[in-house]
């Protein structure tokens, strides 16, 4: 049987998130329709990681089986056909051996998380930022993440729904970019908790308006207690960019 | 009398462009409201350039008198809470000199053209970019683009609606550069004639897909004929992005 990975754009707002549930619209259920339509097929697709209501991806990996073979362009291109004018696009489709998973195989995860400073709302970026109205001391925030980096238990930074089993994650990467009157951070790790990162950002933004020095992230993830930390930041802000397998 | 200046950014798909029209909804007419909302006054709002219907702006200027003096800050903040929830939000505003006048004043415009090269559709830009579906040859482009730069006769690029009173206008500059899966157009000219920059995107995207050499633009240019040129770009994919005074 044939195995397909596809990466996946879509726009978070518009979904009850990646996974299939009984009433809501998730983006798993209509790419497994746009699926069925152009294959016959009724093909379950995995993801690398589920996303939340509201979270984006620019580069959502996924994969399933047909038993029929297809070339890999008309894949993309069929599943596309089908998913119009759904806010979800199929970037690139390949065929891949049987062995591949998109969740067990996936080495590193990457998500950027976009917070605009200006104090007027966005217009063109709507719903595409988290929208903080101040200018963050990035400084200050760099020396925060600095804190998290590496192998900690997040349980400071760790939904009560996270299904994980252990609260350990090892945190490669929180680059912090200002870019324009937004600031981007980006995370790096083999997997999250859920929630780490909106709840890391929220985090850190209290650490970039002044509201608690640098070392207190620090104090807070040691404390192993979720009402430690700050807010969890929306949803909106946060993209799936890309997985490393 | 006190006036001020505004910097406005606006998604232009839900307008019929800048100017106030009778049946149709216009950025002028939504902020000229906004501004009778929080003042009681009926302002007449000059824009620095007319958009089209579609065409944003990232930093549109404009000007209009009050009799009352508001502090700039209390400016800002009242046209917006009346702006919302459409897309429209003044990002800046400052009261200036009765000399100062957003379109006669203006010294440079600065316009961006955005296109997207990769087959599979937007969707977190959807809207924002001009789906071309292909790679464009930079080189190519860029060599078509010095045929347009300085004072010409753009005749061949000009609407047919356009009402400026001579064809002759001074381009001082087109950069196209690459930025990721897209291809951005800057141009800067003093005016520009009505559709001027869609046609020339239209007319260089023609020399990027292979269709035309670059040498061509220089004839079309010479034609005077906008039968000669490509297409109009489509309004989405362009931004007003600033005004020098």
């Amino acid at each position: 049987m044939p195995r397909y990975k596809i990466t996946i754009e879509y726009d978070g707002a518009d979904f009850c998130g990646w996974q299939k549930q009984e009433t809501q619209i998730s983006v798993q259920s209509v790419i497994e329709e746009a699926i069925k339509k152009f294959s016959g097929e009724e093909a379950e697709v995995f993801a690398s990681g589920r996303t939340d209501s509201g979270v984006h991806a620019l580069g959502q990996v996924a994969h399933f089986d047909l038993s029929k073979e297809f070339p890999q362009d008309k894949v993309r291109e069929a599943i596309n056909f089908h998913l119009r004018p759904k806010p979800v696009v199929v970037i690139d489709a390949e065929e891949v051996d049987e062995n591949f998973h998109a969740r067990f195989s996936a080495k590193k995860r990457y998500y950027v998380y976009r917070a605009l400073e200006r104090q007027p709302p966005p217009v063109i970026q709507r719903g595409r930022v988290w929208h903080v109205h101040k200018v963050l001391d990035i400084a200050a925030m760099k020396k925060a993440a600095k804190f998290l980096i590496g192998k900690h238990d997040f349980s400071s930074f760790r939904d009560s729904q996270c299904q994980a089993k252990s609260p350990e994650k090892t945190l490669d990467e929180i680059r912090i970019e200002r870019v324009g009157d937004e600031v981007h951070f980006y995370f790096t790790a083999t997997s999250f908790l859920h929630h780490m990162v909106r709840n890391i950002v929220g985090t850190l933004e209290m650490v970039g308006r002044g509201k608690w020095p640098p070392e207190e992230v620090k104090k807070i993830l040691e404390a192993k207690d979720r009402k430690e930390a700050g807010q969890t930041a929306p949803a909106e802000g946060l993209y799936f960019l890309r997985v490393e397998y």
